[in-house]
């Protein structure tokens, strides 16, 4: 009887586009910055949806809204869910989609008289991106118990605003303890924000694993002196020994499986082109999929760095920016998702997450998996990010079908 | 008579110290970047002593000072000088010995009562250092007519100044054409901003020829994409790119005789952490004493850009900022500061400049050699640029006898 269902894609597109009105710019894109006036202009808009669907809506203390649909058996519920909080420039997709396929979703069973076995529910989690306020992920990790409450309350935005205060003044520091509804499994649907499968020609990804991330900023201090006098042999060039670790990070990228190494900061001083540079500072982005390899990873970067102190006779020191183990989502629930889309005639493969999502902080607690639609051209945290309506269409089919099956199975 | 004559140490430092008082930095060292408010205070108080010194003041359309001391039997003067701007952090004598060495040569002659056949003459040139416009020796090139008046006064600062537009808020957009007294012959003092002379023990360089110099900046336009979602194979990195040439400039310069390479400044952008780079720009500093080798530096720089394009598939551009072929000086004048060195009791050796200095610029118009005096440490565009008193007082005992040479000889 369900096996026919599908969503109805313009509903989706007409809820994208109106979230996307909120907080949009002049020049394009949207911004979204968690618990700004615009983040609570986007909330009480979702939760207004929520409640004409019929959902039961809680808000919790971190102020992630959790809506909850009724099974018949009752239980854990099915969670599906992602962020409405955006970038400074991002665009119309990117967690927006996961937020309100899951609404389609519930819209789709409501309009069919579909009751499940099993509760679903839908999520919004507060602050994923950490472009305000650090770390990103933060309300999904508070919902998890990888945060405590009141640390994450005293958080400090970049314009320095504090978190809890923020929370309160636009309405949303919640009565729920977070954490209280502790799903059965967790599926987030979101865009790719990566080049693969565009390039490949795959509709839907099944997503396995998540990478780990290890986030340094590295200093080297050497010693400035004339550009023309100063022999190659006496020099302490600070500038070159930044410019030669970062080639190091691209040959440790290439002789690891599944690395990606990227340095995306590079600053000189004194930054003139006739004085050899005293300092430099640089950040490196290290990603694997396996935390051994990972830590592999950082061991190669550590004997560069330690190379190039003797080498050049500089003074090098590094301190992490952040560090995440890799996320092994639930094999069962990465091949049902591959099964549903094939049911669906979608083409699909399984993939690996090169960002980080709500769903690596739900993994902690529940079976969890994601799944993928094609990014345009790989664009994201951006406003020319863009994913055509026939692959959102096929991802919230997956979703819808992903939830049913673990809601009855 | 004149034989027995010597500088003043006293006096020369008192001026040294005074005229570093005029942009010192609170954390230390020099900043009178060209025609900032800083120089034009420096170029007020030089001129002030040279007018007290009974000098001719004389200041042209490009700002260069040029202060006349009458000889009896006129003609071409011999002329020293140097220039008093400074890098963003630089130190108390580089450029500034020259200048106030000049006027203590005269203040010397003046006390002693001694009148020279040809008459003397110290010149101030405007922005030697290049730290604010390109190129460096803007003032002495236009000087010489190497470089158009009208093209010099149109140059754009770092900061978006423009030459002409601040030479005359400092006041010093002078009525006199550059060029307009051309000397018998050139020499100038100038710390030696290397190791050599310390290194060796020696008091005084007698400085015979030049390194030629080409600066490049390069521009590499990438692709901006995901740090963790886009696979190293799918990477247009501009960031990578500018440190791999980096790390090519440092094997260029290993590889041929006498040369030196530098790149003190890159700039990425987005500059994020987790975004990989779109756009880098950076500079190249090469330098050489044989042409022929600066040539072939040249050549190998560009292929290793035409080989970064070709293998990350990064778009790459670069422009000349400046380039100078070696200069040889005068051989005779090179020779008299040798002689004149031994008869005042002073070690010297013959050696090149690897540093740019006005003098190369006013070779093109007469005979031509500068003396050089020793860099504790080889440091220079530093505020702990520093050279011994004894061995300054030993540079301007050495420029006032070689002066006197030529001006009666």
């Amino acid at each position: 009887m369900s096996a026919n269902l599908r969503i109805d894609i313009d509903r989706l597109m007409r809820r994208l586009r109106r979230l996307g009105e909120v907080g949009a710019r002049p020049e394009g894109g949207v911004s979204r910055l968690a618990l700004s006036d615009a983040d609570k202009q986007g909330r009480d808009l979702v939760v207004g949806w929520m409640r004409e669907l019929g959902l039961a809506v809680a808000i919790d203390a971190i102020g992630n809204i959790v809506a909850v649909r009724p099974g018949r058996g009752g239980g854990a519920p099915v969670m599906t869910g992602s962020h409405i909080d955006t970038v400074r420039a991002g665009g119309l997709y990117d967690g927006n989609l996961g937020v309100l396929g899951g609404l389609e979703v519930v819209e789709t069973l409501n309009a069919a008289g579909i009751e499940t076995a099993r509760p679903l529910a839908v999520a919004v989690f507060t602050n994923e991106e950490g472009a305000r306020f650090a770390p990103d992920m933060l309300g999904s990790l508070v919902y998890v118990g990888g945060l405590g409450l009141d640390e994450a309350l005293a958080t400090t935005a970049i314009d320095g605003a504090r978190l809890g205060e923020e929370l309160t003044r636009i309405g949303y520091a919640g009565e729920a303890t977070p954490g209280w509804l502790l799903p059965h499994a967790f599926v987030e649907l979101h865009i790719e924000q990566g080049p693969v499968l565009e390039a490949d020609g795959i509709t839907i990804g099944a997503v396995e694993n998540l990478q780990g991330i290890s986030w340094q900023e590295v200093a080297i201090a050497g010693t400035a002196n004339h550009a023309g006098t100063t022999p190659m042999r006496l020099r302490h060039d600070a500038g070159y020994a930044a410019a030669w670790v970062a080639t190091r990070v691209r040959e440790i990228a290439q002789a690891l499986p599944e690395q990606v190494g990227t340095v995306g900061v590079i600053k000189l001083e004194p930054e003139l082109i006739n004085v050899i540079a005293a300092k430099a500072t640089f950040t490196v982005d290290l990603r694997n999929t396996d935390e051994e390899r990972l830590k592999r990873a950082e061991r190669m970067l550590q004997q560069a760095l330690d190379e190039i102190a003797r080498s050049e006779g500089v003074t090098v020191s590094s301190r992490v920016l952040a560090r995440f183990e890799p996320v092994r989502f639930d094999a069962g629930i990465a091949k049902l998702i591959e099964d549903t889309a094939a049911g669906l005639g979608y083409s699909s493969r399984r993939m690996t997450s090169g960002a980080g999502h709500d769903a690596q902080m739900l993994a902690r607690v529940c079976p969890t998996a994601m799944i993928f639609t094609p990014s345009v051209a790989g664009i994201s945290h951006n406003p020319r990010e863009h994913t055509e309506p026939a692959d959102l269409e096929a991802g919230a089919n997956v979703l819808l079908h992903t939830m049913l099956e673990l809601a009855n199975g």
